[in-house]
């Protein structure tokens, strides 16, 4: 007997019919004879709407307060989702995140998963129980409750799909998988019937809003096969794994972008050892997310300094960064707020030369002017003016996919 | 430095300005030097609004899955006030039943507490912390979370005063305190600046909804003052103790009714021991609470019985007590829906003949009918026609209460 966990996401169990119609899919796996665990997201917004209400109480609030409010929204939606299984003659039984053993750190808002004690799961599974766990949410040490940072429940069930040795893990959301661009930008874009965990954490980290990147890296430590598929629709799915075949492999398979890039240069950055951490390592303490890191070659041990973060952190960002250009003599510090990037991603690309060449060419023939580069193996990353965004990713459509 | 323990109601917490206004009433408290413990029940009508969703999932939802449901409502509101604290710069941290340490026994909806571990509380009572705790619900052996029945913050909260041998319990909401009759009902009744424990559970338990009857047996047993007051407004409300002066106990304190009526009358029951332990003993299992119980003088050793239970509960019941009917061989089961009670408390009855006469009397005055009478040492309680409770309150209140 197979256990197989499922995860649904918000828009999936945004109202009660829709609950209902979770339920149907579950029981149907059910049916088949095997163990299911599921890991739902908050009703619809709840979410936000539980943050509006924090801020309207405090212009600041605090993190550990904030995650005991935002936790609410998933136990609601596990519990009713286990009620409308129980009508339908089945046995559910709702676990929060605590209860299904999923232990944290305790950096509020964004914990880390440190294990799973899947005790009471395994045997809530041996009684015969479909178990439904709240998801996106853990417990610390001090008994406190903890998220795992915005879009998580994805997280949560592969790291339980990993310590129940599942079969498979199942993320159902409200697109039919991963497709070869946003298919809201290119609506010829195709979808994949399979990409491989690396391809797949390059797409996340890039702004592919499919799934959660930290859920891929969970899936390819833990070699848990992943399907990403609609809950709306009979659709097939991407599955996402380890053994992509060898000859899809050889392209690149999908083009990413991202609209949520700011960036920050500090100019004339004296170049002497221990700068990069003066800079980076008050950021890092202030919770903000540095992206791309690109330090300009040094010229007369002066260099500039560029990086980039969300934009709703920019602020915030720049409070950390202005003293710290102060006290390094920096020549200046400016931003900008209106970009974005498009990001290239293949296993394909990895043994074969003239990949990036091809982009850059592909967006200066756009007229679209690349502001900074970064690669990895198998991703090429240009970031470039926000309104061009578009159109380079339309065009780097055409050149590699439609080819 | 004493420790204080407050409770604010749903309706005190009903919306964003509400909850500021009680964090400013609870930092008024703790600038006094105290050290202050807060109960919250949920914002508004929350706690309906969520049991509204789980019938929508389930006609019969899993009274497990319904305390997981609705205990969030009240660790929604005990965060934000938390941060409403915190926003005017006080320490304060919200703690959800678990983590106040209020164990109870398994009885889903309406759980009993075994003991209160306040270890966390103390600790962060120590640290300088305004505590605030989610009322109504606790966590039982198996850490799953119970609630304590409808309206059960006010037995939280009295219970965490008796743990931690709080100074008093206040309890705050949207009347007054206690009165001579119901204000709604009579515009002359007036406010009691003081009522017994004794006295006050019986206005509780039938029918005065100014507070929960439970909290205040457990005031009793603990000895902790109890003051009932208004959020609104600066009246100084009414404290429930055990020393009420001697002087205001001889008389008719408080009228009570109460409309949630339902007689069953077994008719024909053949007299024998047992056949009432045949009874309430298949209802009490099936969780129906049976309020009054009358059985007339057997004659021929056949008798009637008659009892009460909430309109809510009579279908519940007829269930369980037909099946009984036709095992016991009695003649018929009537019910009859369309009843209230009228009950006049006071401990000033215990030594004072005359009381039950004069009551009698006024009712027969108005043409009331009174189908079933109850007493106990400082109480007098009658049944009556639904429609004619009304004009019963008013013209007892006219004859105890305005003498």
């Amino acid at each position: 007997m197979a256990v197989i966990v499922q995860k649904y996401g918000g828009s999936s169990v945004a109202d009660a019919e829709k609950i209902k119609n979770v339920a149907r899919r579950i029981a149907a796996v059910k049916d088949k004879g095997d163990q299911v665990v599921v890991v739902v997201s908050a009703m619809g917004d709840t979410t936000d709407g539980l943050i509006d209400l924090a801020y309207r109480m405090n212009e600041h609030p605090d993190p550990r307060e904030l995650d005991a409010l935002v936790s609410t929204g998933e136990v609601v939606s596990s519990t009713l989702l286990a009620m409308a299984l129980e009508a339908m003659g089945y046995e559910a039984i709702s676990l929060t995140g605590a209860q299904a053993g999923i232990r944290t750190d305790s950096t509020h808002r964004r914990a880390r998963i440190l294990k799973v004690e899947s005790r009471r799961i395994e045997s809530e599974l041996k009684a015969g129980n479909i178990v439904i766990v709240a998801g996106f949410q853990g417990i610390s040490e001090d008994m406190d409750v903890t998220t795992l940072g915005r879009g998580a429940s994805d997280t949560s069930a592969v790291a339980l799909a990993a310590s129940l040795g599942a079969e498979i893990c199942q993320i159902y959301t409200d697109v039919e998988g991963v497709y070869t661009a946003d298919p809201r930008l290119i609506p010829d874009a195709q979808p994949l019937a399979e990409i491989g965990y690396e391809e797949m954490l390059e797409l996340a980290s890039h702004g592919a809003r499919v799934m959660h990147a930290r859920a891929v890296e969970l899936g390819e430590v833990y070699n848990i096969p992943i399907l990403v598929a609609s809950s709306f629709t009979g659709k097939p799915g991407t599955l996402i794994h380890g053994g992509v075949s060898m000859e899809v492999r050889n392209k690149v398979r999908s083009i990413a972008h991202d609209l949520d890039v700011a960036k920050i240069t500090i100019v004339g950055v004296p170049d002497r050892p221990g700068i990069a951490a003066a800079i980076f390592g008050p950021l890092a303490e202030a919770n903000i997310s540095v992206d791309t890191i690109v330090q300009n070659a040094s010229v007369d041990n002066i260099t500039d300094l560029t990086f980039t973060v969300a934009k709703s952190q920019l602020a915030d960002a720049m409070k950390v960064v202005e003293p710290i250009c102060n006290s390094i003599n920096a020549r200046d510090c400016v931003t900008d707020s209106k970009l974005g990037k498009v990001s290239i991603v293949g296993t394909g690309m990895q043994n074969t030369p003239g990949y990036a060449a091809r982009m850059f060419r592909v967006l200066s023939e756009k007229e679209i002017n690349i502001q900074l580069i970064t690669t990895s193996e198998i991703r090429i990353t240009c970031i470039i003016d926000e309104a061009k965004v578009k159109d380079a990713v339309r065009a780097l459509h055409h050149a590699f996919e439609e080819e």
